[in-house]
């Protein structure tokens, strides 16, 4: 392809407008061909959407599948679930180079070990701040701190221009992790030129900046060492920050950490494996927590966000096999609670009040900072980097519009608001300029099922109204053998006035089949008709509501 | 019944440990015979809890219908559904006299007239602040502030003592309705001597003291006269004051109120009835709405929790037939969201983000505030009256373990806590003594349900892995006649490899069937049995769910 006629294009295929599904691609060429570059690859979660039955969503990559061959290959920004979680299930549907830091290639390649079936996907593994080449692109690494370890932004120069994908993001000038936010090279950027900023929205409605996991760790470390009992911290498994902050906490405490769960002994692994614990205590395997006195213990334990099979819920309950808490005992949620998660976090709490326990969340003490920027550090990044182009992404509408508004109050010439699916050209002349297949796709058990499937929106029906069977067996010349058949579930058992719903339902079949012309009873998909219909309005009359209901006439 | 013998009795129905579902029961007698006292009768709403339809949860009365004819009536402390949403199904079964003051009686009045089918309630209405004698039980009103017009706390006087139960309350010392809680009878109340007070939880984990409706008025009138164009505002329409608070803003701006929504008209209508309007400016109907200028309009709508059919989701998804929004007009969301309702809520924002509509919440500016009592209010309250006894109700686990601490710390000698159906002794010697039959009654559709049948578990089970039906005939020698019948529902079309489902489950039911011992053939319900196992089986290995399945079989 001719290098004047090449154009630079960019579409998030997830994550605008909505949370989580993050994945953007960048193509270099023109409408005839373009060669593409896919950046992250993650999911949402069903749970905060009220999907029964859905395990997780994804993007849908119809589009990339069509272009499997002109894709360079997939570049990871960091290991948090809503930019990488995906790569599962869709990646064998892809086969392209994946591209990480070490840290995130550990975690993927713990998730794949931990998956039955899981594909072996190959991953070049990048150094932290290092360039490479993908396809056209040309790719460096800017180590940008967040609420997990190496997360990157991405400079990507291409002959149309150099674009910085920001990935998730904050400015923390205290990190505990050592690796602050790589202001110099974005600064040099900022001289360099930098045609457009595609950028984190998360947190864009939230004035002033982020306090840093060091303000968290002072706090941690006060509430751990004035702990009469026990204390148990439970966070997100992957803010390996976080749990370092403890580790200190513990050990200037004189008191030994436990881990609990098996997502956070997966990451403390890791964590050694890659560097990020150098320094940090050994800790203890589940089995000590029993021997080690109350006042000399800290449990790390899953399950922040609620869920029913973690470590804190089955702590809860009562019914971890090797630990207890009770009277006295302190419980640290150092996480916020998603959207969704509220009742199920909730109910954990309140169990735990109930056996004496004593519960510290960010309601009232500051044991949780968000990993995303704030005004102020959007701000500071803007006027660092000075791009031309500003399009926010990772959000919903609202956080999108407000990192719109401060990007235009700061003088940035062209602020481009999007959908996904949208594919705007970034340059020569940007703008809008074509739409590309996307939406969503649900894991619902083993199964991908497209999100125009009637499959969950079929078990919504169910959830709120139930399902009615009904059999019965037909002669030819429409002469019903024996008794029909009916089965109910999820419907109440008896109306108002006592009578079983079952009977009601009975007494409609028999009743409409009845009231059919005889023509009419020859046609077993007229009869199957015709009963459906008297069976839902006979169970209306008596509940309010209209179940579904399907129909068996079998023909004998 | 010898006086000497009485005993006060206290016990919660709903309420305590869940939020909503407010029902309390005082008695005096012994074991042999006691006379009841209920106050309020109240829902919870099942969106928070994720119950696929159901409308609301029911406190379960069956202890109050066995002692129907030993109660003396209920008595109403305010209008809000979580303490007077019940009696429109639960009154019928117990047709005793409910009391109330004129606002709650209004709009009970008016909540019945608008369901058909609904019970005519009588209701004796008292005076703000009066007294009045139902059965055994001499019971006071003590004006308390809340967010809703005419709250109340009762003091309920007794052979055996007096009790402060408090309703929900808190101090605000600005109120925009002219009804401060009445500290100088709260105070006479405590020189005059309280066994136990029974009191709101809510919150008692907030320190300080609640901001005063009078502030957020404040706030609410800067943001109406500053803004460019139309201004919607949604609040919990019982607010009286808050709307109060917009009518006298807008008035300032020079701005006509336009009220939408019915739930809101209905209101408007009962505040003008009960004197709560008294001096606010005459409001103009919908229709006025398209011909009002931009900047002359306020509406106050209906839907800040998120409501699909409420007004502000309809002006969002532009499908309100009179009002629209559109870029540069302001939105103030004046209430909190509910957890439970915070998808829905954000739903509507984006959609409104979109349009290019500012939206103004309680995150960014002070347009909100509780109606329940702070720590401060708490112990003003405790000082105040300074009982012998206290009972933390209203609130989950973690709010009335705070309120039982806090009330520890002040010295009052004995604080019990106590869960739903808790038959506590306040006198003599305090303490809990019995249990009472308590629980939760779904209503879904126009019918009761009891918490314990199968009906919502089985529809959360349809919800995660639908529900397939399967009919055949058979012979009396264990033939099978024609073809089987399957049927799907909420179930993913295609496995891994395309293959349909449908067809996986058709091919399990002949093979399940072939493979039968010839003996069990006959017997339509083992066939049945094997096949449903066949069934699942076969389903869970392509899909790794199992479905629920309903096997007929029909003798021919």
């Amino acid at each position: 392809m001719a290098q004047g006629a090449q154009e630079l294009v960019f579409a998030p295929l997830g994550g605008v407008g909505e949370i989580g599904m993050n994945l953007a691609i960048y193509g270099l060429g023109d409408e005839r061909r373009r060669e593409w570059l896919a950046v992250d690859c993650g999911v949402s979660f069903a749970a905060e959407e009220h999907m029964p039955g859905v395990d997780l969503i994804l993007p849908d990559i119809r589009f990339l599948e069509g272009e499997r061959k002109n894709l360079a290959g997939i570049v990871l920004t960091h290991a948090h679930e809503d930019h990488f979680g995906a790569l599962l299930e869709l990646w064998p549907k892809l086969k392209v180079p994946v591209y990480a830091t070490p840290f995130s290639a550990a975690l993927l390649r713990a998730k794949c070990a931990g998956e039955p079936g899981a594909p072996d996907i190959p991953v070049t593994i990048l150094d932290r701040g290092g360039r490479f080449q993908a396809g056209l692109f040309d790719v460096e690494l800017v180590t940008m701190s967040h609420s997990i370890p190496e997360a990157n932004a991405l400079i990507i120069r291409t002959p149309r221009g150099t674009v910085l994908h920001t990935g998730d993001w904050k400015i923390d000038p205290e990190p505990i992790l050592k690796d602050p936010t790589d202001e110099k090279k974005l600064r040099a950027l900022g001289q360099e030129g930098c045609l457009a900023l595609i950028g984190d929205s998360t947190n864009a409605v939230r004035d002033g900046v982020s306090p840093s996991e060091s303000d968290i760790a002072r706090v941690l470390a006060d509430l751990i060492k004035t702990a009469p009992r026990r204390v148990a911290v439970t966070t997100f498994a992957s803010n390996v920050a976080r749990l370092r902050a403890v580790a200190e906490a513990a050990r200037a405490a004189d008191r030994e950490v436990v881990v609990i769960g098996r997502a956070m002994e997966r990451i403390v692994q890791i964590a050694r494996e890659t560097g990020h614990f150098d320094g940090v205590q050994p800790f203890r395997s589940t089995d000590a927590y029993g021997y080690l006195p109350p006042d000399k213990v800290v449990a790390l334990c899953t399950g922040s966000q609620g869920e029913p099979r973690a470590a804190l819920a089955r702590i809860a309950e009562d019914q971890h096999p090797d630990v207890t808490l009770s009277r006295g005992d302190r419980v640290i949620y150092s996480a916020r609670t998603i959207p969704g998660n509220e009742k199920a976090v909730g109910r954990i709490i309140n169990a735990l009040i109930e056996q004496g326990v004593e519960v510290i969340t960010d309601r009232t003490h500051m044991v949780h900072v968000s990993g995303h920027p704030r005004r102020g550090e959007l701000e500071a990044l803007i006027g660092w980097v000075r791009p031309q182009i500003l399009v926010p992404v990772h959000g919903e509408a609202l956080h999108l519009h407000e990192h719109a508004n401060l990007a235009r109050n700061l003088g940035i010439k062209q602020v481009l608001q999007c959908r996904n699916g949208d594919l705007l050209r970034l340059a020569p002349n940007a703008g809008l300029i074509d739409e590309v297949p996307s939406g969503r796709v649900y894991k619902d058990g083993q199964l991908l099922v497209d999100a125009q499937q009637r499959t969950v929106a079929d078990r919504r029906r169910l959830s709120f109204a139930g399902a009615i069977s009904v059999a019965l067996a037909l002669t030819e010349k429409g002469e019903m053998v024996g008794d029909p058949e009916v089965d109910l579930i999820g419907i109440p058992e008896r109306d108002r006035t006592g009578a079983l719903l079952e009977d009601v339902v009975y007494d409609a079949v028999l009743e409409t089949f009845d009231s059919l012309p005889r023509g009419r009873r020859r046609d077993p998909d007229s009869v199957a008709e015709g009963i459906r219909r008297g069976v839902r309005s006979a169970v209306a009359g008596r509940w309010g509501k209209k179940p579904m209901c399907h129909v068996h006439v079998l023909a004998v």
